[in-house]
């Protein structure tokens, strides 16, 4: 496949199109963009232009091969190499995403969490929580390459520094600041007040039409 | 002001530029967006940019009036109508974000969580968590238009359904599902699975140049 820009909703469709594709009676060889749109409630082209982005088995009308075409999506989300990460900041954001069930049908665990004071061993689910000290040996006899940070704000920039010095090449940061990091560090932030924003300018837009936010 | 569209990036710049505002010694009247740009180490276009979409009161030389500056962002933002919202699901992430310090400072109050069998009365911060049968009550009493889903997957429908029921008329939705509400209603869902595989694919991208994704 060549390189093909997706978005958030493509990502958000793909897994339900695998759960479809998973669901079909053993029998079925063939699979159309058709009718998977309707079973599915979406739109014909929709599925069909999202279809075309993460496989390029579709053939004109017999559609895709059902096992090809759950292989490309599965490669695309690149599920089959399920990836290990941590998170700093054991408190309750840090625990719910530590519990969270549903990170592993899209090829992600989360093994473990790590927190300056630890207040327990474990999290609900049973999942290890570490002090801070442990944190590089972990992250290096457990090959981790993506990092959580549900730390305060104010220690967050620290908490980054760190988790780049033990090897972490990805960073997913709930701290609402702005963090810096070297170009190759990939880095995503989930602002969440800047969510709720987005939301209560919506509400207000619906109500008097003055501004409109692009979510 | 016109109708303008705006970005989440500039709805994650405006809180810093108003914050910058009222840092400003009390004798400075005016402010410059370049100025402004140089003291935040932001691109002076980007700055010039953002203000304008919130604020027609720059005048050319002379910059921004800082007190006009910090109202227009102010009444962009709608923080001063500060607006209450409730909680569904008192689980862990529930009370995470029913502690969260960070959404008053936008204009947000979370007053309260419910939960179908609260394992506590209060949470560490000291809101209120009820049962479910108060909902509709406190909603009406508290004229509460914004309401937040974190209970499992399974129950969300039920309870956006029961939220609609009680005069909600925004929703933001942390369970990993997808909702079914009337086309008056405000839907914003946050599919963290789908954070973390952005991220992930993002990881790979960088390693193997075969895809990349929009974030």
């Amino acid at each position: 496949m060549e390189p093909k820009k997706v978005s958030r909703k493509l990502l958000t469709r793909l897994p339900i199109y695998l759960d479809y594709i998973k669901s079909l009676p053993d029998d079925t060889m063939n699979i159309s963009a058709t009718n998977m749109a309707h079973a599915l409630g979406l739109g014909d082209v929709l599925v069909r232009k999202d279809l075309a982005k993460v496989s390029n088995a579709g053939r004109c009308k017999l559609g895709y091969a059902r096992e090809t075409l759950a292989q490309d999506i599965e490669d695309f989300l690149d599920i089959n190499s399920l990836t290990g990460a941590i998170i700093v900041g054991a408190g309750k954001l840090g625990q719910a995403l530590l519990d969270y069930g549903g990170f592993e049908a899209s090829g992600m665990s989360i093994l473990a969490g790590f927190d300056q004071k630890p207040t327990k061993k474990r999290s609900s689910a049973g999942k290890p929580i570490y002090s801070m000290e442990k944190l590089p040996d972990f992250c290096k006899e457990n090959n981790i390459r993506i990092g959580i940070i549900t730390v305060p704000a104010t220690e967050a920039q620290k908490v980054c520094d760190c988790l780049i010095c033990c090897g972490i090449e990805a960073i997913w940061n709930f701290a609402p600041i702005h963090l810096v990091v070297p170009e190759k560090i990939v880095l995503q932030s989930e602002n969440l007040a800047v969510s709720l924003t987005a939301l209560r300018l919506q509400l207000k837009r619906q109500q008097d039409q003055k501004a409109y936010i692009e979510i």
